[in-house]
């Protein structure tokens, strides 16, 4: 059963895509939405792997944000792995940054926090 | 009558936004769109108000290239004039990349040419 997440968890494992076969419209469409950029700003000042998905301070629901995280793992922008119950993340700076040099630090610039 | 083109014009003259009160939420969401990015790309190939919004090689209509244009505007990636019954264009190269270093760049590389 490929879609089940090792470890005997019952959610279709996650389908990531490498940020090398990313286009630029698919990056800048998954950067242009202001709940997916409070996730990437927050993913930024947070260790790998320590952040759940709940953990988040967004304004919306359970289906909206595993839409959200689905859009930023297609765009390179966020790994996941299921750890016991919790699926927790990552965002791929290097990866991106090496594909997109700059775009991040753009949307994490402190004077863009708007 | 301040919304009718100066030179006896009978459309409201084009409102523009500066670079610099743009946020990078408005930024990116401007930027992506494959009708929009296909504008730009061709702006940034002429020179500066060579190019009016009817020559542009891009599959839509009128009123959803005005639009286009209008949301180019709003995002300060674009100045337009009008001259005689053409409206006229130019990218805000200078005044966007100093707002937003490397954006358009990322944009315009051949390599991200999808």
């Amino acid at each position: 059963m490929p879609n089940q997440a090792a470890g005997g968890g019952h959610r279709a494992a996650p389908v990531h895509t490498d940020p090398d076969d990313v286009s630029v419209l698919t990056a800048l469409s998954a950067l242009a939405d202001p709940v997916r950029i409070q996730l990437i700003r927050e993913l930024a000042g947070s260790a790998d792997w320590t952040r759940s998905c709940g953990s988040f301070d967004v304004p919306v629901g359970k289906a909206a944000l595993s839409h959200h995280f689905s859009v930023l793992r297609s765009a390179g922008l966020v790994e996941q792995r299921d750890k016991g119950p919790k699926r927790v993340n990552r965002l791929r700076r290097g990866e991106f940054d090496t594909r997109f040099p700059g775009l991040l630090d753009l949307l994490l610039r402190t004077d863009n926090a708007d």
